[in-house]
């Protein structure tokens, strides 16, 4: 692992969803640029002294020569960092679980997704709500036709903690958050609407052809949008739009999509991630509950416990580390994946999600239509 | 009453909710323009013989000519006849309670801006859903600056049931909706869009000042959309989007309103118009109920029944005719209305209506932002 | 009409109720038992004044006597007149709608049964939560089976609003339901308990056999029971529980009934009147809602506007008069009556609503099983 | 860990959540009787081999006498063995986390009260749903007197899947749970609603007085309930409902607990654990969320990741193996324990667990009220 020192929130939740499924154990870091520090946490999370590294450099350099070195990195620093440590990590012939984004330009996520793919290395991308059971359901339902070719496309991702400067106060998640430096050139639309657009695409299946934007900045002396509301045009003629926003008040983490085909609608929620309402035309519609009987097999190899007993955020987390130990198992034993776990987000999906955000902030700018589609 | 023969849906609707409260009774009316049927619907409506009307500009002259003519009439028929039946009984002198949309062209629902003002008689435009008592709450409460100045606005209005070519299958509500002759310039931007954009107009106070739209006809054969998506800005730099669709399964009226402001968000729904989210910033988010204590003089008096014993959209519409009562024995008793019976929508309000219609069909056409403010 | 002077809260219910499908009209009244106060009623209410009484013996001589005199009298005075009120229109041939309870004795309920069916007079009892749309809907599916043979029943209502002695306030819908003299033998059981009993045997088609009761008067001072919890048996060996309570907070009318079966269940809540959960076995349980195709007639008979346009509480009332309308049109054509009317509540419900409460209060007083079973 | 071979359900979840903190390993088990099974069970699980046993009295021996030896063991049996194991680690001084229910009799489960007690061993009983933090935020909400003296307490677990003769199928789950040798003198109400008292008793710290309950076997051939009803009276005064049934259609595990006190009321559902509805008297209902700011430091310390992003039964489940954790460390360490931890289920809670399902099996053949009181 590299960042997630004792106290970053990301870090915690990486160690977490790897630990759930006993698929992996966390052997080295790099938790801090501080020798001192790197080593005290090293230790804190029972880390071999020899294996805590300040560098992320020398540590993808140390791990690869080990005989019983590390099988993948998980990169979880502040985003601007990401492309430099995950490129280190495949030059390295490491493989690759990164936070996202993976690269705030679209030039360094294109690097990225030809390092690992002329490397044969394996990249996951932690667009995590990817890895709900009843979100894997919505896809294979989308994929085999069940609602018809989609036409309707609605995503939201609405918070409501920085309807104030709560930047001033002291918080480090919200300063790095408003600050073009470290975030990017997107605020609200980086930080939440790429998870929309990831999961948008993710369901249907579709590809994003074109953007029409609108990004504001709410709150007083905020450079980076709060607030974003855009209209999608996705190949093959469906249509759809997107809000994200972080001033709100009354939303947490809302996350919500609904998709309409021909023949029926799919609506799911991230806030009660464990059903999905299915609404066939002329029936009544139906909500499908996780676990039970009669879903299709994504969902169900996706699920750890029955039916009426609730998994959330962190399962959904560990299924995409659980999906990486069985896509670099598979690299290592020489064989096919288990098509199952090759649903993980990849770094062609984190490219065209970075391209999503340069060209809705340009449309934003120019108050027109953007193209938007991109084939990494 | 014009319109509204026996069999006509939106007919019965106008006639339960004006018996609702006792303040109207049906005596006159032109239900059909074949004198035999007229009589017929007459008879069975309880209406005289003598007052029952083949011709509604007849019916005009002759009830004006009464001493104990009509108080009002209401204006039920297809859309494309709105303007000349209610111009007819404006210039009679009679108050007039109108369906919506009052005109299809911007020039004739300024006509009648103009007809009613001049005239001083009262017109009342039937959007229904600002009857509801929740509805008047979130209005009261955005006034009353409860939830600070409005950032974000997301409405909308989807349905379902003209998912297919239903106007192939002899269904009339369908057939006149898809036909640009009858419906005028938009599907459901016109049947469903133009409720969502006055029901924002009525609830946050703001004035539409441009609008980006992405009007799609999904079911093949239409020439109209049945599928709309647009971006909002208000004055004073509110940002919203709204989303119409005849077109998305699993949704029969879902009519939605969720408004943000600088210190609490208000959700409301349609489909369960007795309750109303209020969602503080900082604090736990409280569903205030129709009925309850503590609510706004503007929820109570449109309240019939105590907390708990729902009302719906009968009750809503009544609402409108008790508001229009109120109105009509005001002007003929030389008093000031009650203030409460103005919320009522005016036909200033219709007309604002109409140019958000023109100008989004504009912006689809052209691909770009179109200026859609007016003050009538 | 006996009963309901302006500002009684029931009376006005009925009487928007009666009027909202125009198939009554009130054209006389004993609306008080001082003359004047009788008088200014029927003025304020349209009724002329040779048509209103202040006594109800001589109204039902009186209008028993006219050509023109009323089809049916509704009964909406306090509970302890209902059955003297009652048994006098019945005994001079009238048709009576009356509010529950329609006695306060199970002699006085029988003796209500007897002189309805001696004298072939329509009887309807205002248990007004069986006109709901969905309610019907439950009922007929009960009946055809879509659940197989009925194991368990939920049924609870409670409320909150006597959580402290508001009787005490001067509020008198608080005072006489706290007061045995007027309210009879239990509090929130007679109040509350008895609709939920109602709705059970009316939705199952099941008969009561024995209950097992436990009344507790949580306010000081209070005479009457506030909570109630019992176990049901059901004829055929259906088991159940029911609770009414009118100090819980956070309830204002939570009305609400489950039905489980061999085969499915059935949810259904009176706050959101317009859904019905059905939950067939090992299927994802559906949505069904009120206007939607391929409900039962007996739903389609009770809706009055589309799907997604909801109705509520008055509606539901409206329908009990609509029965009526019919059942009473069918006696005085001599005909048989639509049997979809025939689902309005009878004396017969009436009386083992009284039964019931027998049975609990004597279960609750002993601590053990009562038979609760009446075939009347 | 005794039990939880590969494929067991529960012994899984044990392992998942006793992970999920980084608190425990598992380092020694006797997976299975068979010896052969013993060893594959313990490589699969990465337990070293001399440390897989066949025998549990074998284990408590050889663990005991390791200077590394185990500090706690997770027994994860079939319920009839509960008793025996955790004695043979009681007395080998070896703390115990135990699955419920503890015993079989009363007289075992006082047993172990007593072992644990006089041994000043921790016994953590994982009555899982005590772990979950809004159950804990409302445990501490009623302590601290925010809806004052608790008056009825309605609690439920229904379930639909043995709504048929599931035991017939080789459906092993079902098998033992419906054979009086294996799961006991009760079906539905030992399997969930042993599951329910304990959630009341925990949250209201209520203690129950007396039950008269209705137990029902409507499946054909069963010879234990798999649905019953019952009414408790808590001592104090406070008055409650419990239901339990497997044969429920529609209900996966819908256990869900209602407090009304005389302030204001409390609702949560295990279906969706992450709010809780709390309703002062005469205020609009809040739904308070896990996570969110305000809430009491028992729902805080009980949170791993921020509000909106759910956490489910895994994390509840967690949550009592962090309460053994500091528990077992306090006393290795000759501490006290953080007050937080001591809320874990404890064998005296245990034991009135097991009072409970006595009492209301008798009450239930008796046709009576039965006393349940026990202070262990």
């Amino acid at each position: 692992m590299v960042g997630g020192g004792p106290g970053a929130f990301i870090g915690g939740v990486h160690r977490m969803a790897a630990r759930l499924d006993d698929r992996w154990e966390l052997v080295a870091g790099a938790f801090s640029r501080d020798a001192d520090r790197a080593r005290a946490a090293a230790s804190e999370l029972h880390v071999a002294p020899d294996r805590a590294y300040a560098d992320f450099r020398a540590m993808a350099r140390a791990e690869a020569a080990r005989p019983d070195g590390i099988d993948a990195a998980a990169v979880v620093t502040p985003n601007a960092s990401h492309h430099a440590i995950a490129r280190a990590f495949l030059d390295a012939g490491v493989h690759v679980v990164c936070e996202k984004p993976m690269a705030t330009t679209l030039a360094d996520a294109l690097d990225l997704v030809r390092a690992a793919r002329d490397g044969g290395r394996v990249f996951v991308l932690t667009h995590n709500y990817t890895g709900y059971p009843m979100v894997r359901q919505a896809r294979a339902m989308v994929a085999a036709g069940e609602i018809g070719a989609v036409r309707v496309v609605q995503v939201e991702y609405p918070q409501d903690w920085l309807a104030t400067r709560l930047e001033d106060t002291g918080n480090q998640q919200a300063a790095w958050r408003v600050d073009p430096a470290q975030a990017g050139p997107a605020g609200s639309l980086g930080d939440l609407g790429t998870h929309a657009h990831n999961l948008a695409e993710f369901v249907t299946g579709l590809r994003l052809e074109a953007v029409c934007a609108d990004l504001s900045a709410f709150v007083p002396g905020r450079a980076l949008d709060d607030n974003a509301q855009a209209l999608l045009r996705f190949r093959g003629g469906a249509r759809g739009a997107l809000w994200s926003s972080q001033v709100s008040p009354g939303n947490e983490n809302a996350l919500r999509l609904r998709v309409y085909g021909e023949k029926a609608g799919l609506e799911w929620s991230q806030e009660h991630p464990n059903q999905l309402r299915f609404g066939p035309l002329g029936e009544a519609p139906r909500t499908l509950a996780r676990g039970a009987g009669g879903l299709r097999p994504e969902a169900a190899a996706a699920t750890r416990i029955p039916a009426g007993h609730p998994e959330g955020y962190l399962e959904a987390f560990a299924q995409l580390y659980r999906d990486a130990a069985e896509l670099v198992a598979a690299r290592m034993e020489g064989r096919s994946p288990d098509p199952l776990a090759s649903q993980a987000p990849t770094a062609e999906d984190g490219a065209r999600g970075v391209r999503f955000l340069e060209a809705a902030v340009e449309s934003s700018r120019r108050g027109a239509w953007v193209e938007a589609a991109l084939d990494p």
